[in-house]
């Protein structure tokens, strides 16, 4: 069974595939807005774990979109939701395709649907979705990828990673005059993480 | 990492096992509340699974507890719930066990622990508790199912399976006068399913 999971080079994402690895035919997926050449760092990451990658492109207004949505809102958590969810239809609508993962954690609040969501998507798509790492919590994730990657931290400005956040950023500080400190603001600091080699065993 | 997977013989926590094969050690531990001695069962399945196996012995008045519960609530959901509670506390409180898993899955109902429960499980034992279904739909498992396991299916009541549900029926019908009629009003009949051979690619 081939499995197509979306893939921004994080360690999350890179971590579902690899559990995924033994049971499917796994092939990586990015997806592109096409404001920032971020799949480019996904493509070398996917090189690394050994696995085919994908680059999908999706309509910049999406990206659009998520920007007012951040706007009106004050913080990103119903924007990057909404990315995901267009990512998620965008593929599980790709012809041939029968199973879609992606790297949603346990412990994540956003990027995550809810149950009649992800009922929804795999009714309307006819496909099965799969969360590799929904009854995995942090320290079960982070022993796995001490295992299995080798990851480059920082905070998320600083980390070059194929993620909704990175080009809903980059299109905030190009469209609105205030851009910069706009993004100060509404993205929490946090630290992002992003695979550079696998180790394997 | 050693990981101990609670076993029941049935389909969803022999997936578990299988899923989490490739990352960790993995070791079968079924319960007995020394009312029937289903774990017999579980020992043919676990030889069958290719994985060690042991069997945990809680006092039988877990199932006294339980059944006293299933009388006053008239259906088997609390009772299920607080046996697999007490289940996961005794294996959690065993030495040298850091990472313990079970096979709940996404559109389980019971047993469930609530997202506060796990974080106390894992927080008051010091340990990881992992469920590897539990990002994975009734479509998912059924495809793994197919692909990696020979089933027998039957009612419930039917199924030789080292569950929860199996001995609180048999404690019920040998201690109450109209044990058998409370078994048929208060278990809703469903299939059950029990591992009988691995499929190996």
């Amino acid at each position: 069974m081939k499995v197509s999971v979306l893939f921004s080079s994080g360690k999350d994402s890179s971590l579902a595939a690899i559990l995924l690895e033994p049971f499917f035919q796994v092939e990586l997926v990015t997806i592109s807005f096409g404001i920032e050449p971020t799949h480019e760092v996904a493509a070398e990451s996917a090189l690394k774990l050994g696995f085919p990658h994908s680059v999908m492109a999706l309509p910049s207004s999406c990206i659009r979109e998520a920007a007012s949505m951040l706007m009106e809102d004050g913080s990103p958590g119903g924007a990057i939701n909404y990315l995901h969810q267009q990512a998620l239809e965008a593929v599980c609508s790709k012809s041939h395709t029968h199973v879609v993962a992606d790297g949603t954690r346990r412990d994540d609040r956003v990027p995550l649907l809810t149950m009649p969501q992800v009922q929804s998507l795999e009714d309307r798509h006819n496909i099965i979705y799969i969360r590799p790492l929904f009854g995995y919590g942090r320290s079960a994730i982070d022993a796995l990828v001490k295992q299995h990657l080798e990851i480059e931290q920082a905070q998320s400005d600083k980390v070059n990673k194929a993620d909704y956040e990175a080009e809903l950023r980059a299109f905030i500080r190009k469209q609105y005059i205030e851009g910069e400190s706009i993004v100060e603001r509404s993205f929490p600091s946090h630290i992002q993480s992003h695979v550079i080699d696998r180790i394997y065993h």
